[in-house]
């Protein structure tokens, strides 16, 4: 087994007991992304030599006894719409060409203070506003959308190019993208992690968030990144002191997942159902209750969702749009302009409606302790498929069928944990979400963490050669 | 001495000792309110025999030995934005005319519960939009604005006809007519009281609070008002305990106290300066030290309290605009008109703009305590006077200048006092305003009770006959 293909978890162990080396760990991760990027197009940036220093000095710390704890000395890759001083932060646009970042974001700091070794900058779909990538391919099928707008770590995760990655997520850009690569994807509350030197698509709907290989890697991950930082003017929410998880996965007796009644059936694939009505009997088989719930007011999501991020978003572009609108791609520039023309009181109309949305969603939560969904309602799409139609009859776009069952947790800031419960007759991965009540990130991640530590799970490996 | 004349604090040490009888006092309320209402113009709706039924209900308690506490028994007003069950909520408008109220406000509640007597409801400006309150007349002066749009509540608790009162506070509704009428009056940092049953004028940045006769008297109000309700979407703030203040006043040693070098200057009427120099004088002799500090981007104030209060009132207002705008006052209905013309854009500014604005103002308590500065940049206008001219060659109209020097207070979420500091020439109260950090009303109290303590204080009485 090269070490590119170790979970963080199990890489963490074997730094820890100086069975593998930071250096030989991030040398195979360089290799690996030396052998498979230039098919996948999952980096924007691989910065080799930064990261074999990192590694080196990670390497003479834990040689010296100074062990950070389970991220030191293991490389990771971000998301390029996330600052590292020094680094442009494309965000994978033209309109970005002569950029540098200043300073670092507060995610890139907190990492670099846990000893992580980074390994460079990952593909978006341009400022995240999109659900494709397509500068990046899917790691199961290289004719398949990678999803996005996430894509780029998405995929470098998966294909074992980096052991882990940061995303963010305005509609589920980490989610996404993490179902259709068979990952493990976590949104957490909002403001539970800072924003800060992040590029906003949408700030009131944004999150930045771990794409791993395992729930427990996302615990780790989330861990590190955690609370508030004294920068990000909205403020972020002081976090547990961590996410512990049990070692055996753990019994979930008691605990009450919810399943929507109403939410995706008419406009789900059937294996996508599947897959997820199995994974639930798995968590019953733990002793989970599972409970009948309907989720409120779903047909106000897409026009709740859209009457915030696209006012907003272009609100964050109002200068570069005036100036250099032919820098966009032509998908991006048209929301852009498009969000110029709402009316602030169609914006507030959806910021009522949002509020109400979380009040109702957070009413929900008396009966359940969990909500499991799909997170996708079909698994990657090939790359010039523009719409689905569905057994109902109904046709949506890609990107709207991607959106609709990730976009209330946004909505709502709720924690949204996707993770691997299948694959579909092509052999691609399905997700399935377990959503949490606010900043209760440790019984979503122990509800997942249950689940995957059944045989059930292990379907979605795509990190061998 | 008259019941009616005694502050609530007085009041309440003359109950508790059973010196005083709710009835009475209540009774004496009354009389007040028929003697001199039909000339003020304060009360909507005076409940005089439901308030005799709660005075004699608090007696009975009371004699039992069961006594809830300072605001037992003691006759208060309600702004009539604030609902109290099967009464009308008029907001001073036709709008309202078949309004009934199903529950009563969390502040209502509390103030019941609290064993306190209602006296009735109060003008307001019609919807709280607007500084001026045209049904009420000053209570120093028939021919002058009460100041608004809490003006009934103020000129009721000026002139002795209700011990206490609350109003709400958008750009300055409590504060404004609170220093036009010699009162004490109070807006609580943003979410520290309920606003849940309470109508909006623009949810961001709308406040409830008391007004009274003395800072104590405020300081036994928010006692009984603060904290969280469950119902409030926004959720109010966990509050202290209490807001206890010493019984001598106090020292204010070591308290540093920001004085504003750029906030105020060319457009204050000489004779407001003077006072709140003399003031600050006041509060230096008891201890504290005075620090210049530069007010951060004040020539924005106007533009974004606009930018959020227009738009979120419109939203509020939506329906009722299309239905039946001919209900609606020249005055008021312009204004709702306007707010549906604004761009998401412009309203994502103005948030924007809020963001930095509160930054910047945290950022000064770094190197203060509280900030003292006028609360109005002069003493009541004439009722029939539209604009002020200034002596650096500026007008404005009388609205914007009450508005300007309250409303930062209101984008920041700041808890900010105004309390009475002198008289102009003709005899009318000036006001000056403590404005301290987030939830640190505790802080403000004292400055503001340490001066109400000194001699210089006492200016500003107006409930004798």
């Amino acid at each position: 087994m090269h070490p590119y293909e170790l979970t963080l978890a199990e890489a963490a162990a074997a730094v820890a007991a100086r069975r593998l080396s930071p250096v030989e760990l991030t040398e195979s991760v360089l290799q690996r992304i030396g052998a498979v990027d230039e098919r996948l197009g999952a980096y924007v940036t691989v910065t080799g030599e930064a990261a074999r220093a990192a590694a080196a000095r990670a390497e003479r710390e834990i040689a010296a006894g100074r062990y950070r704890g389970p991220l030191h000395g293991i490389p990771f890759a971000l998301k390029d719409l996330i600052d590292v001083a020094g680094m442009p932060t494309t965000a994978s646009s033209r309109v970005r060409a002569d950029h540098r970042a200043r300073a670092d974001s507060a995610v890139a700091r907190r990492l670099s203070t846990a000893g992580a070794v980074l390994l460079g900058k990952t593909h978006t779909h341009e400022f995240g506003y999109g659900l494709t990538t397509p500068q990046t391919r899917n790691a199961w099928d290289h004719g398949r959308v990678a999803g996005g707008s996430s894509g780029g770590s998405a995929v470098a995760v998966a294909a074992g190019a980096a052991t882990f990655a940061l995303g963010t997520d305005t509609g589920g850009s980490i989610r996404v993208p993490g179902a259709l690569n068979g990952l493990v994807g976590l949104k957490p509350t909002y403001d539970l992690v800072s924003r800060d030197g992040v590029t906003a698509l949408s700030w009131s709907l944004d999150h930045v968030g771990p794409l791993t290989r395992t729930v427990r890697d996302a615990a780790l991950v989330l861990s590190a990144l955690a609370g508030p930082d004294g920068h990000d003017p909205a403020g972020p929410r002081t976090a547990p002191t961590g996410y512990p998880l049990p070692g055996d996965g753990g019994d979930l007796t008691g605990l009450r997942v919810g399943v929507p009644v109403d939410y995706y059936f008419d406009r789900v694939a059937p294996e996508v159902e599947a897959a997820v009505r199995g994974a639930l009997a798995r968590l019953a088989d733990l002793g989970a209750d599972l409970v009948d719930v309907e989720i409120p007011m779903t047909r106000y999501v897409q026009a709740t969702q859209w009457g915030l991020m696209v006012p907003e978003a272009a609100a964050y572009h109002e200068r570069t749009l005036r100036t250099v609108p032919q820098l966009y791609a032509p998908d991006v520039r048209v929301l852009l302009e498009a969000g110029a023309l709402v009316s602030a009181g169609d914006y507030l109309r959806a910021q009522r409606s949002r509020t109400l949305m979380r009040r109702e969603w957070l009413r929900l939560f008396d009966r359940i302790d969990v909500l499991a969904a799909p997170t996708v309602p079909m698994t990657a799409a090939p790359s010039d498929q523009e719409t689905v139609q569905w057994p109902d009859g109904s046709t949506e776009t890609v990107s709207d069928a991607y959106v609709r069952l990730c976009a209330p947790a946004n909505l709502t800031g709720l924690p949204s944990l996707t993770l691997p419960v299948g694959r579909d007759d092509s052999g691609l991965p399905i997700g399935m979400q377990v959503i949490g009540r606010p900043l209760d990130e440790v019984t979503v991640l122990r509800t997942g963490h249950a689940y995957e530590s059944t045989e059930a799970a292990g379907c979605c490996s795509k990190v061998s050669p």
